[in-house]
């Protein structure tokens, strides 16, 4: 194998997607993307998520105004020309998308002491989020579109969901097929933030030094 | 797009390893894979993460120091069989693995307010871990094996790398050519814990409701 395994391109032209089309996502194909989440690393085998599919556009309905109180509370941090752009930004698809997902993570799954998990005990959540990551990845090879709504509060949104204490709640995921993907994140074409350079996030040996050899590399396969 | 995307076969054959063949990985190899990595979604393109590459056997062999005594704490959980089981397990493969990568969240890039992150601040270690998991996925596509070492101090191993205050330890990842790709994950195999239903798993509108949709879909593409 080697730099063309179409796994790269996938990878790169992932986006978090807002702007959702119509079309319902077939069954199979939901399937198969819950199925690719499901077979995700977890720390001791331990597989503790679990996958709320949310159609129910009465759900949904609850779930908007939870992003939408939640999110006039987050924009007060922002001000002038950055309020202004924090405005003009669609944050979520919650009613556009055919499909809502709430991924959790059950912490107490397989008994008091998961294998691997005994010093780090955040490794489940961190095996959830490899899910939604592989859950992603397989949605956009199949041309769907997944957008994580972060902006919500998350004890009402338990209680909508009907989620039991020593559940989780990891994410919030709206799915369905995009108006388009965009070239590149959405926040970096606006201007909100720039991509940072790889060889500044990677060091050699000790945090702050930075990974000569990854530098070299770098120029070596840009050809200069 | 269909089911026999490629992807697919990279998400279920992907192993956690711990077996290694001694040959190098490539700089260029290592490249891409640490780019598949940055290319993960991030809250507020954020970009919470870096990546310690360690190479040098002299900082390995203090890591696996560290995983030693923990994993001497952590066996103490089981006994009999179990126990038995446990000790024949391997869990790690920091000194063969040509290269270790210690992956980090950066607590506070962006500043204090990150889009996306005021009411669930934890998300900028999801964001850290959907990067290892491309980093993983495109490791498979290159033939590589990934090994996610969780059994560690993390106090001790922060001291080691020189991880400062505010910068999360999130994965210690062992990444070499595996000596082989097993059929399934090795707990499975050696009947540590079997592999969960997934229609156990996935819910309809509210927590607990199986979805009743998924199972049809199941049943229909098991074709009984």
């Amino acid at each position: 194998m080697d730099a063309r395994h179409p796994i790269y391109d996938v990878i790169l032209t992932r986006r978090d997607v807002r702007r959702f089309r119509p079309e319902p996502v077939p069954h199979q194909v939901l399937y198969r993307v819950l199925e690719a989440a499901h077979h995700a690393p977890s720390v001791g085998f331990m597989q503790p998520w679990n996958f709320i599919v949310v159609r129910d556009a009465t759900v949904k309905a609850q779930v908007k105004q939870v992003f939408l109180s939640e999110n006039a509370r987050a924009a007060r941090h922002y001000h002038g020309p950055r309020r202004q752009l924090y405005d003009g930004l669609k944050l979520e698809g919650i009613l556009e998308a055919p499909v809502n997902v709430c991924v959790t993570c059950d912490r107490s799954r397989c008994g008091p002491h998961v294998l691997g998990r005994n010093s780090m005990p955040e490794t489940d959540l961190f095996s959830t989020c490899c899910a939604i990551q592989n859950l992603w990845l397989a949605a956009r090879a199949e041309g769907l579109g997944v957008g994580w709504v972060s902006i919500i509060t998350v004890e009402r949104l338990r209680r909508i969901l009907g989620i039991p204490r020593g559940i989780a709640l990891v994410a919030y995921l709206c799915i369905g097929y995009p108006e388009a993907f965009l070239p590149k994140p959405e926040l970096e074409l606006v201007g909100w933030a720039p991509r940072l350079p790889l060889r500044d996030l990677v060091f050699a040996e000790r945090w702050g030094h930075q990974d000569q050899v990854m530098v070299r590399t770098e120029r070596r396969m840009n050809g200069c």
